[in-house]
């Protein structure tokens, strides 16, 4: 039977397909220009922008007076003749037969003038129609098929995550909490690891992918309080394979960035070359070594003196690292680096220490280049069962919350690891996007839930 | 350089590719037989099961012995060579050579024998791992990229919505409610949709997919707190093109997981003749047609009178259909019945009139055969400014909260349509499971928030 009718519908993106041919185009208006005969209006659809030339003489004087009533994000139907032109960066022009008019919009409230990000935050439902916030929200989907595409072709089996969950895994300072009918509270998920845990050993090798939440008072250019998460966890993978496999995924990543969305990164004035760069192997180092290299390029620690007052340290093992370490640490870099073995103290209770040195733990970072920071962070799970337990206990964290993960270690435990990779951190590295708030569609921040 | 390590691990899945080949397989021990000389263990590793077959004049003496000692669920390492096996499901078995216990489990708590549903429930985290409940899952993770690559290969944009939303669409009464900081109380998504408009204004075509949340105190086979929802949304779209795009759509996700997931199906005993039938075009009727059927084959409306009796009535024209309506109408189909135009009254405030009868909505909902129900609820949207404000109004709700959602029919209004399904009641459908808890890898109810 004939394909349905919505299939037939034609988009600026495909228009170079109909050079010569008469096409109908629904979209708004970006832009306006005119002079004597002429009215040239840039369309855009969602799939792309064109520009439609009107030109007096070729059509009918109502055609004319609609073109020239057009407004800002006003809508309309377009009928028209495509035509090559080498010099439109789309390749195509079309030449106006008729419009049909949808709506005509009045006072617009965002203008190709300056505004303040409050004021974009406030519309950002309208926002999200400007060529750059259009570009990264198209990148940022290209990034999450990646990310699918790759585990998925890879054996990893999704596994969804619970976003409603009992018990809080490392306090519940920084957690969402909801009453949960007569079970008491539920707290919204930080992250599906423990539970990725589970599923690799039903599954082997999984991932998780959904929204995690942080009731984190962080108001940086680095923190929300909802983003996404891909959580890949492996059974039999040791802390070696975690990073292979982190590595390779970002490669796939950005690789597949570049091949799909040239043309959102140029709109985004993305410098290219410092991607295509983004190739394996990527820099690997220890903490213990990155800790000696701080020191020897005397990149010191402002520490606060009993008095009040500030001196300079050399950086002390055992601390962890803050931006400004790893900022420092990458300036070297044009690739990403992976920091391993991290000490014990300042990883999380479910690590796997290193059997050749119980002082580290087989943990791993990502730090990606050009300021970006830390997108991934992983490790190998601690697996020994009286070994977790005794963790849990000295955490104080409370045993019988922990006894379904207990079980992972009670019947048929194997080595696994797994990471979590931030996807909107991911996007702000690509994209070059100044702030977090422009890679999620409806950012959510500690001072910021609408619209 | 060379691939990473982890890639050369081998899968139970890929065994048929190693035959006469030495091949090291990591797994768990699913069941175990002997008689004399030999030991049968059937071996699971997530991506598959196969049959290791150790023969004591071939093994030394501690491997012969290892094999014995083994239980349910105990984890190891197998070397052995794969022999083609016609009888055995997988069409492999593998001779054992060496065989490294990487733990003993002790009394697995889930064996073959049958156990209670609350018991199954407490133990979802090792549930997973029964050969039904992993069949499920793989399901579960085709039909969601069977989702995905549908509409991403049609021309649609992943656009996430929040799932922390300020104020609540139709009343909070079902909605989880959590503190947000100094900005009062923010509430878990039950929908995207709201958001899926803005967004398909500004990319065209969209669609939105993740956790959803509903406080409904429904105790059904067919109610979770906590599902997955995927919500396209489309410019320009009209009801008729919805349908024909949830037709293709669900065309699309059955032959996707008949294709590529026949061996699960298999293993779940499902009736794949009748997936087979799931092919455009479906039927299609109006509610109005519908309300006729049902009167003129006699299935009656239970209705309650003052004194408490019940009587048998004719189905009004008006009243929503419940579930025996729903189950009645679809005896008569192989395939799914999209049902058109539902009377206002019974649908939600932003849904379109139909030009041609504002009695009814240009509302539509699939329902799936095999008793299976609605698992579409979609509409052509409200584009007039003054007809939805009316409406928002007439319903109670607070103007100030949606006035960026009026903005969409300020600012460049156009006709546009989606629709939501339901991830897990599509994955019950098709996979044939009895109740939802199993469609999900850990369900939350309003009795269960554990593990």
């Amino acid at each position: 039977m004939a394909s349905s009718a919505y299939k037939s519908y034609q988009t600026i993106e495909r228009l170079h397909e109909a050079i010569g041919q008469e096409v109908t185009l629904n979209g708004w208006v970006y832009d306006t220009t005119g002079k004597g005969k002429l009215q040239f209006i840039k369309l855009r659809d969602g799939s792309g922008t064109v520009q439609c030339v009107v030109f007096k003489p070729n059509v009918a004087e109502e055609v004319f007076e609609a073109a020239k009533s057009l407004t800002q994000e006003s809508s309309v139907r377009i009928v028209g003749t495509v035509r090559a032109e080498e010099r439109a960066p789309s390749g195509v022009e079309v030449d106006v037969k008729e419009i049909k008019i949808w709506q005509i919009a009045k006072d617009y409230p965002i203008t190709p003038k300056e505004h303040g990000d409050a004021f974009l935050m406030e519309n950002r439902h309208l926002w999200l129609r400007s060529t750059r916030q259009h570009a990264i929200m198209r990148v940022r989907a290209t990034i999450v098929k990646a990310i699918r595409d790759f585990f998925d072709g890879n054996g990893f089996t999704l596994m969804d995550s619970p976003i409603l969950t009992p018990a809080a895994c490392e306090g519940t300072s920084t957690l969402f909490e909801t009453e949960y009918f007569d079970l008491g509270k539920a707290y919204l998920s930080q992250s599906g690891q423990l539970y990725g845990e589970a599923s690799a050993m039903a599954q082997g090798k999984i991932y998780t992918f959904g929204p995690t939440f942080r009731a984190e008072k962080s108001k940086t250019r680095r923190h929300l309080t909802e983003f996404w998460m891909v959580e890949p966890e492996a059974a039999f993978f040791e802390l070696a394979d975690d990073m292979d496999l982190a590595e390779d995924f970002v490669e796939y990543i950005v690789q597949t960035v570049l091949k799909h969305r040239q043309q959102e990164l140029a709109t985004l004035g993305r410098d290219v070359t410092k991607l295509e760069k983004v190739r394996r192997p990527f820099h690997r180092m220890s903490y213990t070594e990155a800790v000696e290299w701080l020191n020897k390029n005397n990149v010191k620690l402002n520490r606060k003196q009993a008095d009040g007052t500030e001196i300079q340290v050399d950086f002390p093992w055992g601390e962890d690292f803050g931006a400004p370490q790893e900022e420092a640490l990458m300036q070297q870099f044009e690739k990403p680096c992976i920091v391993h073995r991290y000490p014990t103290e300042v990883k999380a209770f479910y690590m796997k220490r290193d059997p050749e040195n119980p002082k580290v733990a087989l943990a791993m970072d990502m730090l990606a280049p050009e300021g970006a920071g830390e997108i991934i962070g992983g490790s190998q799970r601690e697996d020994d069962f009286d070994a977790l337990k005794e963790r849990i206990l000295s955490h104080d964290l409370p045993l019988e919350s922990f006894e379904w993960y207990l079980d992972l270690r009670r019947y048929g435990s194997v080595p696994h690891s797994g990471f979590g990779l931030g996807l909107e951190r991911t996007v702000k590295w690509i994209t070059g996007a100044e702030h977090i708030r422009e890679t999620n569609p409806y950012p959510r921040m500690i001072y910021r839930i609408q619209p």
